[in-house]
């Protein structure tokens, strides 16, 4: 296994995952959550398939493709550290879904982030939201999804509050 | 289409491609070529797959992957509009496997630059060699090759220098 083919394992994945999510909460009126903009192409795809729903997006530093650059009053400007913990005063547990992909190149340092965000990020979901991930993450209250066909095990993550 | 889907279709077709060009040119000898490094993904790809032949990495700043940072020895550093003419007379026409991934997002620059090194990128080429490039070159010399299985029209090109 190259990195080319970890790295295209893994976009699939994102895609896989994110269309399901999709589709899975579509009957859902909460937002949608992207953690990390990056180069912006996963909030391409949110922004193209989610429908009737708000993105926000939360990032630290605005560097994305100018073709995938959301709206000012739609980003959420901070470390994610700072910002999960406000958003929860002003969404409480609305999001129908949220998406992940803080991670950079250290697999030990991703892990150690996962562990802190993910109570961060667990008060914000509505029930039966679903929370998509590049790392695995650690929640108590939410359960592990099985991955839609088209994802490889490892490469993205699922999870869902229950509804009661 | 998202970004997301264009990149995928762009990665998947890269490998698709650098698999059938490194199957196609295997009895070949001459030195394989990857122009701009960027990340590694496809010079760790190249690394992995190419085997008995030296691959130098044409990059005018190293900012790889540290998993997949080339050797001093073996990383040909500037800008390819210098760098090219010059490997002409160090390795003459005997490259049996050119890539090139040198775009940006601008793909009016991106065309304008593979006019440009088109014919500084032809003379390095040995007869029955091939060359992968993620944007349309204009070779006058080599003829273009249909993509392999896997591969998406339009997202990669290959060209081939006819032995006679
Ligand atoms: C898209 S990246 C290559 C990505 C790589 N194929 C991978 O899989 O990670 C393009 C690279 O080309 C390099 N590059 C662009 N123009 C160049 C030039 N004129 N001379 C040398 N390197 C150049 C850039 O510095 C950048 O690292
Ligand atoms: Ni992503
Ligand atoms: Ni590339």
């Amino acid at each position: 296994m190259t990195r080319l083919d970890m790295f295209i394992d893994r976009m699939v994945s994102q895609r896989a995952c994110l269309d399901f999510a999709i589709a899975e909460t579509a009957l859902m009126g909460g937002p949608v959550f992207e953690l990390g903009l990056g180069n912006g192409r996963t909030y391409d795809h949110l922004r193209d398939r989610v429908t009737g729903r708000p993105i926000y997006v939360f990032e630290r530093a605005v560097a994305s493709n100018p073709a995938s650059t959301p709206p000012e009053d739609m980003t959420i400007l901070g470390d994610v550290r700072e910002t999960l913990p406000q958003a929860v005063g002003r969404f409480g547990d609305t999001a129908s879904l949220i998406h992940a992909d803080l991670g950079g190149h250290n697999l030990a340092k991703n892990d150690e982030f996962a562990r802190l965000v993910s109570p961060l990020i667990a008060p914000l979901l509505a029930p039966g939201g679903l929370m998509v991930s590049s790392d695995r993450m650690y929640f108590d209250a939410l359960e592990q999804v099985p991955l839609p066909t088209g994802a490889v095990e490892g490469r993205c993550f699922i999870y869902r509050r229950p509804t009661a």
